[in-house]
């Protein structure tokens, strides 16, 4: 039954308005048990002549993109050992954190730190949440992971979870948790 | 500079407007990359008679509590072994599965499996995401564990995270992973 | 999936509000061939402080029944020949025609011209159409009648259709159609 | 006094919303009494990308013409006897009953029933009444006919009332009143 | 025709709002050139758990009394040469400009001043005007003066403007022009 | 705080709506004391097919100059005794009021009357003021005069404050203070 209308300034692109009406979908209906087919959203565009703060007109900052398309285009990269795309999505003081490996602040470190722990691997992503907070978006992916041990065979099916902070569209943090230990000793 | 507007059904509590206003801020502050000090939100009220949907007055759903409330209550039940407490939370369907457990369909079933693995564990909370989607909300809950081996030796600084789905106000999966394994084995 | 905000003086009757309400649905769902689940229609009651046109507060109106109960009303006083109730509903200039009887400007004129025609007549009402002009309301009434010629004998099943002009909650004219002719032919 | 706000997918033409303004203000008019002047009507239209139910972006439907003037086309194709072009604004399951006729099922049981009753019939209508129903619109068309009999004699000044009830932009069903009856007989 | 919503948290008084309504048409009047009977203002009051901005809910600010009434209060006063309560209205830097005076910084040097001029003045008020700035407010008193002059003389209609420059409630400018010396030359 | 939404037809210019913007921002902020830069003002601009007042659709009246614009042009015009152009902007009835003039209806009235007062005289403005009022917009100027006396001798830093009321884009009176008579006698 809620029914939201959002004032915003035009130029937005469509696939944005989507991202928003879907998102502000899914908070009503999870905060107030409605059901999302009930739930009506709204989004009245307004030229910057049409809209002012302080009797000042203003303009819609730049457009940033899907925090999960963000996510994923890292992942890639990285997968490929393409660290130059990948760092581009990397906020200055980006850390990370594997099982066991403590805090690394550099793609370098953590290239470093998994060699010799496998050949390869290769995630096979089954869900991403996004988490909206006020100053932050928090990104999980979640899935199983396969590949190689340094001795040539193979896993799979080894759960993981990676959970991402971003600040604007850039990571700050990546935390990693899976299930390789196990499968190792096993 | 994003305005919101949400028609609401009277009756809502206090915490859960602002909850919802809130959750709205932080999507429209993530989606359009707006400072939230400069994003407004207002809830109209409407008593059942100022409200039709198809010409028919309509009434608002049950209250439900906060998710990330219901979550840490039912971890809080499972550390002190309260299981009928924790049960109250769950879906008839709810499954579980921590790191080489595979899934597990019941609490009793969860103590059998943990017996021998450790005397006792306990949860230092850092941090709680939530997530809203369209049909479901999922909790996300991090920190590290500390507790007993069964040889009466102490582990702490153990990393975790714990990923809960809900539908409605019930648990209907819960996902665990940590470095128990690690911290095991060192 | 129109949606229909509207902005009214409060005190109107939770009656009034869902006539208006389902009459606003109607019109919608009419003209836009929207389905009527998918219609919302929210009323913003304002104090009169709240309110100004001018510059200068307003009051709402005195509260008018709903025109077709205003009708019925009507039409069983004159059933029971109750003709000061009946009256209580009539404009000063109402005029009413029936099959034949060009226009009557009184009731009184009305009971002198059905003399002779039957000895009573009674409406079964199947149906009850309200349509809003810009000026006046108009309501439709239909069914059928059954009751006793002059010579005692009876008749049902008669098909009729009245049609009022009300303005305001007054009835300005009353036009009448059945098929008494013809039945009394047979 | 009342100000009515309608949220609406754009595409409808300016005839329909001209329509929907007049519609909505009548019936405001109607059941508040407030004066049609100081009533204001203001269409939002929305781009399909503005708009969202459930989370997805939604199409307005086919755009119907003015039931007024779907039923005055269907009563000029009978007048001239066109029957195909009269069959178009018909449902499957029309139904139509005049006076004396019973129910008849089809515009050709029509012509053969009409048969021997008169030569021909032509309306003069003075006034079309549109009451708008949840599921149905309900069109009356009232005036006087002129025809010949068929002996071949005139008549003029037969007051008559049709009742058709249209779903979507189909005819569902014509009930005609009229006083043809006794115009004979006299 | 133009129509306004506000938006406000609720609390504020009759008055307030009536003053509020009043202005915000006369500037739609004033700038749009419509006519303020066509113009409507409609407040919506927000209890604060139905208002947040950053997501944080907000009260509103301390009411302030009418700019006319706290300039007239001042005045009056003044009059009176009750020093104490006119004190009250002024901002700590606070001066004052009469025709020949140059700037004034206190009371006590606008009575030093004036003594000699005339044994009394006073105000007959004809029109107040008030202007809304951004940051101030700013209100014109102006009518007649009539008074004694030091021989004992009197003089009336004599014309005069006083302008006010408020901060908040409080007047941090006080700028008079009068024909004293015109009359006094006279 | 307080958020306002103005429903407008299409057709205004960007000067006319970023000077409706900020007047309006200014009335709230000096009535209800929020700060200009938490007020937001969103136009909604409405075609005219989507905007009826007693089911009729409107056009938007002429679009006036800026009141303030409007005097400078006048005053200009008069400094240059450009009277053609003055009077322009001159309701039928005008009158003015300058010291000691008493009133006149004619510039050239005016112009004889300065004859042998000074041989000319300019303003150096230092404020413009509008106060809009329901039917009338007054706009007042300051500043100082400099100019020649008869003899030849000059004189400058003379305070003046004009009040024009303009009733649309006309000027309807105008009233003059200033300190010359002082200066004269000097």
């Amino acid at each position: 039954m809620p029914m939201l209308q959002v004032n915003l300034l035009s130029g937005y692109s469509g696939q944005l308005k989507n991202r928003l009406s879907r998102a502000l979908t899914s908070v009503l209906a999870g905060i107030t048990q409605a059901k999302p087919e009930a739930i009506t959203v709204w989004l009245h565009e307004f030229d910057p002549d049409c809209y002012s703060r302080g009797g000042e007109s203003r303009t819609p900052g730049q457009e940033m993109g899907a925090p999960e398309s963000i996510v994923l285009d890292y992942l890639t990269a990285m997968e490929n050992r393409d660290l130059d795309t990948a760092r581009k999505h990397l906020a200055d003081d980006f850390v990370m954190t594997f099982p066991g490996s403590g805090e690394l602040g550099s793609l370098e470190q953590l290239v470093a730190w998994s060699k010799g722990r496998y050949r390869y691997v290769q995630k096979t992503i089954s869900t991403v949440d996004v988490a909206y907070g006020m100053d932050d978006i928090t990104v999980f992916v979640l899935g199983t992971l396969r590949g190689e041990w340094p001795d040539g065979t193979e896993f799979e099916g080894v759960r993981f979870i990676d959970r991402f902070v971003m600040h604007a569209d850039r990571l700050v943090r990546q935390d990693v948790w899976n299930d390789l230990a196990i499968a190792a000793s096993s």
